[in-house]
């Protein structure tokens, strides 16, 4: 049995209690985008419920045309209006280096990525970066409630970047 | 009081009952990509507690060079092995075109994007073409364990496509 036909498992449970359809747009008219870090429990953190909010989630919670894409479709298709997001204690992107990982990657591929790994130094400079790169775009156009925090995996809580 | 305030208050709620904090790697060795759909709550679908897989989102649930990156990062430095994939039912991304969203977002802003926007016509196919994307790419070392599924927005179970 892999890890994946144990997840699978605990599908039957969930779908034995589920009430649905709900509807498409996101009830409660947010987008979230966070880190996938584990530690993460997105719907549990703000106390979400099925069919409230989008989430967004990749490997530093950061904003690369892919997040763009999903909060345009997001507030353009489907009606939503703010944004919160989440960065983390701890986090994976404050151990390595954007050169150093493509290097490895390099060495073990022979290819390097044309991407950028988006590793970063500082929290909470990143999450303003984060915020940053979507008041400059010009395909997200409800700008008026961005805001950024830091989740602290010690204690649950969400603490905002000013 | 924004949406925003409201799930900040939940949050406080969620601290309260919080103990952390758990180790970085994911604990099952699993790395989940799916859509940003609201109705998609990923930790109750494969009741998934914690610190157990990371949790990569985005509109349709994609693989473009963001996912690959935050897969490489997943695999590569915080060692998860198996990777699951859940696109839904009732998916946004069956509803409109490529070149009809991105000529509505030309025709608001003056300028065209640069991405695609992902839109799909069919779930299964787009199923498979997102683990064709994953096997075909280099950074990736893992491919051993990529399912694909569709989840069932009415009813909570996950099907699988092979």
């Amino acid at each position: 049995m892999s890890v994946t036909d144990d997840l699978l498992a605990n599908n039957a449970d969930y779908a034995a209690n589920f009430n649905g359809p709900l509807p498409l747009p996101p009830a409660k008219g947010v987008a979230v985008v966070a880190c996938m870090d584990a530690r993460i429990n997105v719907y549990g953190v703000l106390g979400l419920q099925e069919g409230e909010a989008h989430v967004i989630r990749n490997a530093g919670g950061v904003i690369t045309d892919d997040e763009i894409r999903s909060l345009a479709i997001s507030q353009r298709l489907l009606g939503t209006t703010e944004i919160i997001l989440i960065h983390h204690t701890d986090c994976g992107m404050l151990t390595f280096t954007d050169d150093d990982f493509k290097k490895s990657i390099q060495d073990d591929t022979g290819i390097k990525p044309q991407w950028s790994a988006e590793a970063f130094g500082d929290l909470d400079t990143d999450v303003r970066q984060s915020i940053a790169r979507i008041k400059a775009n010009p395909f997200v156009p409800n700008k008026d409630s961005i805001r950024g925090f830091v989740f602290d995996v010690a204690t649950g809580k969400l603490n905002e970047v000013s």
